[in-house]
């Protein structure tokens, strides 16, 4: 069994990295906050007589060696920076888990086969050099070199120096990516980020598959005109028609008969924007996820439907383009497997559900058995300061990772 | 009668100033382009025999005395200034017409009574100083000195800066505004940048009332949110809200009864506007315009009505500020009637029409009797370069505005 106060003590430390007025964690990739989190964790693996390598990526690898090192490594971790204003679980669980599954381990004396390696993924979250899961697309040989060049912040940094200065090697950095035949498992606990586990009052989720994600760029070309002098009825107005385009996108997401499909349109700009003009212009981002292609699929198709008729209606042109269609990434059944069978020896009550976000384990899971572990996040609520689980859940999900690594190194 | 050709000459010199390469006009307010016809104008103004003077405001002011200098001076004129990317007829059609007018009386050697006034207010269009129909409202003592004060644009440059430059004195500032005892009358003709006299093939409106316009800055406070793991009944989205309440206020202005109130939202904002965060915030400008005081009323009503609704039922928070409550400006009784008088002489066909859009003559009647006469706008376009008019229209509102003048100097 792991202890729950180091694990709660490890958080709080990490936690005090980044930490703003408000009270939630300024730890974007690369900033000062992250480094300094990032020099924070060598140490703490070190302490805990792991051996620290930073790959040319600047993913943070904690390794202990196993009995027979003919055998491929057992991976698990997460990442340790945030969104701006964030909150101290998502990502920092999942590493600090695995340093606390680790100290067990290494306390215990336990007769390991595998070698193991604990690992922090750079810039798992959107970052202001556009590229998130950097480190674990690199890991997967999903990003070369050119990927990087001239890629800048919005204050044009180089992405390349700050990889540089947390530790990586740009001009080495496809060599981040890992040989499939080194790795025998790839493991991550992360926060639900949701209510589904929280609601059914269920401590332990198992995750089915990391969710598809289909972008659009939708414009919509409508007519500026004088606020004033044109009537109604002579309008083409850009706004009033991307307001029902999307309030139609609503509305197929929420009646979707599987209920596993959620829509969203987080960005949009209005041209040329000005109180007394009528829109000539609308551009917005329309997002659709889901853990099934088919059924993402199904609701573009409705949506493109009436988004015609809208057109039609209202004498506007609406131009798309797709800007990202990343299918849903099933994890691996033997791992799902193991997982089941821990949490119910534990007895502990689980759900299998799908991840609805982002994370590390999609990648991974291109070069290796993967699979993921929820924790309830309470209210559901995440990316923001009130992002809260209770020690309880993260105990338990800490122990299910325990003994699922123990499994996997049986087998 | 006027003569077309010198008048459709001065129109093409005009717009020769601040023409960019798609043939459109940027002769936005206090700009290189603008104080260029400024002196273009002043010159032509002299030329014509008229004595040029510049208010504090900047206004320019083209005197031609009269044989009784005891008698109020009858005044009449428009604006140059030009929205970006504009066209050549809105405002300085009026300040051409006025020119022409006066050559007209000058080479008839006409005897007029009362001292005439051409006048070019500054600023009239939404400007980067945020002041729009500074001239007529300095004019009308509705601006003060203090107004001024640390006024900018955009790029820092102070109004006051810029108003010296066209020739206007800031610290006298409050000498612009005149007295009610100095004027007898105002006219200002212009284009009516609608459709309504184009589509029952009218030469010549007769504004009866200036637009009311109200605006509201409104604010929707939802709930910032992850876009995969929140499921759509869990969601407070403000853009989603803020989409069913722009519909709402578009139904119930196409709807009203009346007709004659015209509704846009031409401005919005969203926060934080990233494509996988569910919007937490969405300010939009609702601007209500019509000739009547008590309609706008009623559909900013029904609206809040609505919005209520709306409001409970997707439990986001609607902040409402006033921005601006412009009443209704009616057009002076005997003015009107002397122009439907001298358009009937002069066997052209009219129309009494509200103006809905703003004008320099809202301000001036609040100084004197005023009337405004509309000059159709093909394809009622306007604020764009394809802003046309046609000679033939022209031609008949410069006569009907001399003989108006005429009529008037002998009441
Ligand atoms: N886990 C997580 O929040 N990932 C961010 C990417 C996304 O799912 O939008
Ligand atoms: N005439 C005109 O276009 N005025 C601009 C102000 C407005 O009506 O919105």
């Amino acid at each position: 069994r792991i202890q729950p106060e180091r694990l709660e003590n490890q958080l709080q430390k990490l936690g005090s990295f980044g930490r703003n007025e408000q009270g939630g964690i300024d730890r974007t990739t690369f900033t000062p906050s992250e480094l300094a989190a990032r020099e924070w964790l060598k140490s703490e693996l070190r302490r805990a007589g792991l051996h620290v390598r930073i790959d040319p990526a600047a993913n943070i690898w904690g390794r202990r060696d196993g009995g027979d090192h003919s055998l491929p490594v057992i991976a698990f971790g997460s990442h340790i920076d945030t969104v701006p204003n964030g909150g101290m679980y998502d990502g920092a669980l999942g590493v600090l888990i695995a340093l606390e599954v680790m100290r067990t381990l290494i306390d215990n004396d336990a007769a390991i086969r595998h070698p193991l390696e604990l690992v922090s993924f750079s810039a798992e979250e959107p970052n202001p050099f556009g590229l998130s899961t950097l480190g674990s697309r690199a890991a997967a040989g999903k990003l070369s070199r050119s990927d990087l060049e001239g890629v800048t912040d919005n204050e044009g940094r180089l992405l390349t120096e700050a990889l540089a200065a947390a530790g990586g090697d740009p001009d080495k950095f496809e060599k981040a990516r890992l040989d499939p035949a080194w790795l025998s498992a790839f493991l991550e606990v992360h926060i639900e980020q949701g209510k589904r586990l929280l609601e059914r009052n269920i401590a332990v989720g198992i995750v089915t598959s990391i969710t598809g994600i289909y972008r659009e760029v939708v414009t919509v070309h409508g007519e500026a005109n004088h606020a004033g002098t044109t009537r109604m009825e002579d309008r083409c107005d850009a706004l009033m028609a991307a307001s029902e385009l999307m309030l139609a996108f609503e509305e197929i997401c929420r009646n979707h008969p599987s209920g596993e499909v959620v829509g969203t349109v987080g960005c949009i700009s209005n041209f040329p924007n000005a109180a007394n003009i009528i829109p000539a212009k609308v551009v917005f981002i329309l997002e659709a996820r889901g853990n099934s292609e088919l059924e993402i699929q199904k609701v573009m198709e409705a949506w493109s439907l009436r988004a015609e008729v809208i057109g039609v209606k209202r004498k506007i042109r609406i131009e798309r383009r797709l800007m990202l269609n990343q299918a849903p990434v099933p994890m691996e059944q033997t791992v799902i497997g193991v997982c089941r069978q821990k949490v119910d020896e534990l007895g502990y009550d689980s759900l299998f559900l799908g991840s609805m976000a982002g994370h590390d384990a999609a990648h991974m899971s291109a070069l290796t058995r993967t699979g993921m572990l929820f924790v309830p996040s309470l209210e559901g609520k995440s990316h923001c300061l009130e992002e809260r689980s209770r020690m309880d859940d993260i105990e338990k999900a800490a122990n299910v990772l325990l003994h699922v690594i123990l499994e996997l190194d049986c087998t």
